[in-house]
């Protein structure tokens, strides 16, 4: 989480919304990405997107059975939807995120019927960081 | 649609679930799309992910809320997400999709609080065809 929590600073630098998410298999690295829907002008952009779209390029598949998410930030529908389709094995996240999450919030996504992959899921790792730092980006751009 | 219905016979012919997508702009095509996760090595390769990312790129911008998708089956939860973070003006979609469909099924998505964008939404269009292009598809799978 230190590696997600590194790349969630450094979105807020470049004016994106703190959010890091890092790939890990057997306990190594396999990708880490930043929040960057702006930057590449791409509404896909988000860190768990990025994240898992790398992996996937590096380990040459397209199913990350054997791999781990940890992200900053509760998922988006979006992002938990590629979560499932990726077979991700673990998600670990920070903050919770009523506004847009779809773990704990809104669409509950992986205790739908027609989620097709539920991985183990554990909350409120880092979560009083990750937190800190979607509270100061929002509150200097007020 | 017939672009999109296209896209998904070429996915189809690569071994692809035959899905396919476009965006369009002022009754023009920005991006036409194909699902490709496999050929990709990118579990969120969506036929959508992949049009709205083009049509992002072509515009030069992650807002496309003057665009319009055309999409052969009913979006995922991913896809959905993807949709409301694109701002995407009007959804067109084929075949409605009981198993992993989040418009009308499971998460029911744009009917959550915590969706920020809710497109216009027309089901059904040309639904016979991408319909009987899944069908196909499965049936030689089997």
């Amino acid at each position: 989480m230190r590696a997600a929590l590194d790349a969630a600073r450094a979105a807020s630098e470049t004016g994106e919304v703190p959010v890091g998410a890092v790939v890990v298999r057997d306990g190594r690295i396999v990708a880490t990405a930043a929040n960057a829907p702006r930057k590449l002008n791409d509404p896909t952009a988000h860190a768990e997107i990025r994240a898992i779209r790398d992996a996937a390029k590096v380990l040459g598949r397209d199913r990350l059975i054997d791999c781990d998410l940890w992200v900053t930030l509760e998922p988006c529908a979006m992002c938990a939807g590629a979560i499932a389709h990726a077979r991700i094995a673990r998600l670990y996240y920070g903050a919770s995120d009523p506004k847009g999450g779809a773990v704990e919030h809104g669409p509950r996504f992986f205790e739908q019927a027609t989620c097709h992959h539920r991985p183990e899921i554990f909350p409120g790792i880092g979560e009083g960081e990750a937190a800190a730092l979607l509270r100061d980006f929002f509150a200097l751009k007020r």
